[in-house]
């Protein structure tokens, strides 16, 4: 059996668009001599459209597209996911399914039984679960349809308690007992920097523990924090890959089950590589999606807010991207020439706006309220939000959107001013820690110097007093961002990091202020997700609660 | 059989603070002869704990806490609500249980069968559902125990489509087969202003249904967002109130389902006069749980600010309010007035802080970018941003939290500045329509003139240029705010709330602005929830979504 794997970039209620794009690809299977013809999860509205999914006319533009695309399942099955209306009496209102269309009908439906409900999943909130197995009968090949969360059914409830199966049922385990010849998922699997291999791993058990040809399709793009990185694979009964399809683009390929030809594999890439791919995929999809094509943001001549415009020139265009230089009187001259190195090596136009007027008016008009009281982080945190102010003025003048600069490691610890640097549309390093984002402007700078090397070596500071570095308040990155990852990554406590090593007196300090910070978090733009566990709806913790640790 | 209602406040994580309550209740219901003493779901760490229920570390503590509790319960049996470990190798790793502790022992764990997943409920994200029903056996009586949402089981799964049950299992129903002498359901149930009917009329029906005492036991005080009322009742088994606790405030009754004595009922209190109520307990527990005592605001003469002042100094004192008025060169002298009247009336301390230096500071600095350009909203949000920036100076400097005016209607249509007028660690008015802010004012000034009634009588207006009025840009409140609700809380689409007589051309317009302003609402302080649908936790929408209606 040939069948066409369909790896698309959706927009969420681009019901126009996704339809279009699915149509062309079952024109271009059909001419390719697929039998089948296979789209991702939620194709038709795109994955997640979260509390849109209780809008009556959203599920009603679902079925419209599913009809339309029922024209053109004449000469081949399309199958393709969608919501799907529950007909009996009891039960949310939904089901994530599969829709198998042939001969202009829909032919079948299979609905998704294991609802992601953690980290960034929210799916029981829509959907009623699948409890009834079938295959469905596709040109006399059993064929066994799954849904993305379906073949994970062996994870664990918990990193950290005693190993515990997620999971009641196995959907493969049931669909394998009716002998199927196929197995076909449909994903929308989110990207993580550490997910393929153990993803690749989970598909590859799948196709040898059944003796099955297994074929996975998954989409590309951003919607906003979550990314889809594709990677579509098709393996063999073996568990061997035969194709795997391209990450961060969108990809088509036709595979023939009955006769193997050469196998094509994606070139390896590390981490800081994938990481690299995916804040550039976060960015234009942001724009491209919000009807956006030009951004702003500051530059300090530190490295955040260089690697954040370098990624947005590669997303965009320098044509698109327009910074501002806004020393203050604590900037030191190198951190201008190293902001204007940069902004002339990638060709954007730069602005320097000084601001020390602003720093000045804000002192006069304060200066009987404050009479008498010493200087303190006050006014480091008016600096931050005159920038703050200036940069939204840019954004509103010339309507291009304000990239936050930020990185994890400060997000974590609240190292940052509300209102302030913490402003903007989205925010690219968000998930990303310090010394990832080191990491990130030597791959920048792998074939030439475009990060002005001094922005790399020299000490991180805020520049908010006279001489201040990053060091005075905070461990050294390295220090920090180990004990980050363990307690926000790895879920692990006080006494367990200290358990791993590290000194109690840094654990206890950083751990309160990650979690004194929420209620700055609860501010802060969306950030684009590429870890485990970023700041954001996957991890949702309470402001006002007592507990620390 | 003697069984003691103990309705409290608890804070979540304070686990110290939980079970101190707890055990002065349960000598409490000692002294007065209780049999059984019930507290809410949930109880022993507060709810909702979010993501803090996957710390290993806090499932301990509530488990050290159930310990020390269990010392306290021989001569008396406990009913009190707390995650428990779920030891089958399979599923979610907790449940939401209600233990029963007797002789100094965990005599019997009852779980949550029902796990709502909807608006601001998220709890099949840490657990697993109960499936087989039981009761249990106290001093001879069979007592079929219950938590929160199993009592909700006729409750549908969506507002707009076919009627259907959410639910596939009625908890109730299957306890009602095994002959129960009393129920008791331990609860959690938030507060909106348009419930407490409702939630009485369900606890009527099942006592009655099933010809039951029906014992009813919430909880007061709010979790930042969310607020509970308390309300706890007994009923019964003719349906009828015998008991009805205080609403936002903590209480205690002890009940005697052998013996009839006088009905306790609460006094009827209209829909403004519950969320006056609702607001004052959620800005005051939201300052006692965060450890803050004072606030800071800004004063505008206009009539969300002074309501605002007006909650917050009833929920602080005057003595932990402080406020900024920031005139303008569009200011009115009147608006000036009236915020001093009213700051008088209230007797806080004010100072004025005219905006103008910085107004000029910023059109310095930036007259070179925007050379030749038209003057726009650029211009006006500088004016807001100058505000939020003051106002966040005095919060930094004198350690207060400034609170957020923005209303319902306005966080709707995006009419507010981010980073400027959207400032504040807490949204006192968010969940308000406009129109809701006039009715709070005159319900402040029933007695005597708090407010200025210039503030409530004069056109609305956000005075950043010349003669501004909101009715320039939005249409009349009235119309607005019945739009709006109808969109919002009752989720109809364009064509449902035009066919309710409204006209398209506002429809649309004011759908548009509602849909398009996700991004600025995705950055907005948390508000506290006083409808059936507010911003926030409860309304999950993307972003970069295409789908507009």
């Amino acid at each position: 059996m040939k069948i066409a794997l369909s790896q698309l970039n959706y927009h969420v209620g681009n019901f126009e668009k996704n339809t279009e794009k699915i149509i062309q690809h079952i024109e271009k299977a059909k001419k390719k001599g697929a039998d089948v013809v296979v789209f991702s999860e939620l194709a038709i509205c795109g994955y997640y459209p979260q509390d849109l999914l209780e809008k009556e006319r959203f599920i009603l533009s679902c079925m419209e597209s599913i009809d339309k695309i029922c024209n053109y399942s004449h000469d081949i099955t399309v199958i393709v996911g969608a919501p799907s209306i529950n007909n009996t009496n009891k039960g949310k209102r939904l089901y994530n399914s599969a829709f198998i269309l042939r001969e202009g009908k829909i032919y079948d439906t299979i609905h998704k039984t294991l609802l992601p409900t953690y980290d960034i999943f929210d799916e029981y909130r829509h959907f009623e679960p699948n409890k009834t197995f079938r295959l469905v009968n596709i040109d006399g090949k059993k064929i066994a349809i799954t849904i993305c969360e379906d073949i994970w059914d062996e994870q664990s409830s918990d990193n950290n308690f005693a190993q515990k199966k997620l999971y009641n049922v196995s959907p493969m385990e049931e669909l394998s007992k009716l002998n199927p010849d196929i197995a076909i998922n449909l994903s929308a699997s989110p990207f993580s920097h550490d997910k393929e291999t153990k993803r690749k791993k989970t598909i590859q058990q799948h196709a040898s523990k059944y003796k099955l040809p297994f074929i996975y399709v998954s989409q590309v793009g951003a919607q906003t924090e979550i990314l889809f990185d594709g990677g579509s694979v098709y393996a063999l009964p073996d568990g061997s890959i035969q194709n795997e399809l391209a990450y961060f683009n969108e990809d088509f390929a036709v595979v023939d089950t009955e006769n193997r030809s050469k196998p094509t594999i994606q070139p390896f890439k590390g981490n800081i590589g994938k990481i690299h791919d995916a804040l550039v995929a976060g960015i234009k999809d942001y724009f491209n999606k919000s009807g956006f094509s030009s951004a702003t943001l500051g530059l300090s001549g530190g490295i955040d807010s260089a690697v954040t415009v370098v990624l947005a020139v590669e997303a965009l265009g320098a044509e698109n991207v327009r910074v501002l230089l806004m020393p203050s009187k604590y900037s030191s001259d190198h951190s201008v020439k190293d902001a204007e190195d940069l902004a002339k090596n990638l060709g954007i136009q730069y602005d320097l706006v000084p601001i020390v007027d602003p720093v000045l008016a804000y002192e006069k008009s304060l200066s009987d309220v404050f009479k008498g009281l010493e200087e303190d982080v006050t006014e480091e945190n008016i600096q931050a939000r005159i920038r703050g102010t200036l940069m939204m003025a840019i954004s509103n003048k010339f309507g291009n959107i304000l990239l936050n600069t930020s990185n994890k490691s400060e997000a974590a610890v609240g190292y940052g001013t509300l209102y302030g640097d913490m402003n903007g549309g989205l925010s690219v390093l968000g998930d990303v820690y310090k010394t990832d984002v080191f990491k990130l402007a030597h791959y920048i700078n792998r074939d030439e110097e475009i990060i002005p090397v001094n922005t790399i070596v020299k000490p991180p500071s805020a520049e908010l007093r006279p001489g201040q570095q990053d060091s005075d308040s905070l461990p050294d990155y390295d220090l920090l961002d180990s004990i980050l990852y363990l307690y926000i990554e790895k879920s692990m406590s006080n006494e367990q990091i200290i358990s791993h090593g590290y000194p109690r007196d840094v654990v206890e300090r950083i751990v309160g202020m990650v979690d004194r910070n929420e209620y700055k978090r609860f501010q802060c733009p969306p950030i684009i997700r590429v870890s485990s566990k970023a700041f954001g709806g996957g991890r949702k913790m309470p402001i006002v609660a007592k507990y620390r640790n």
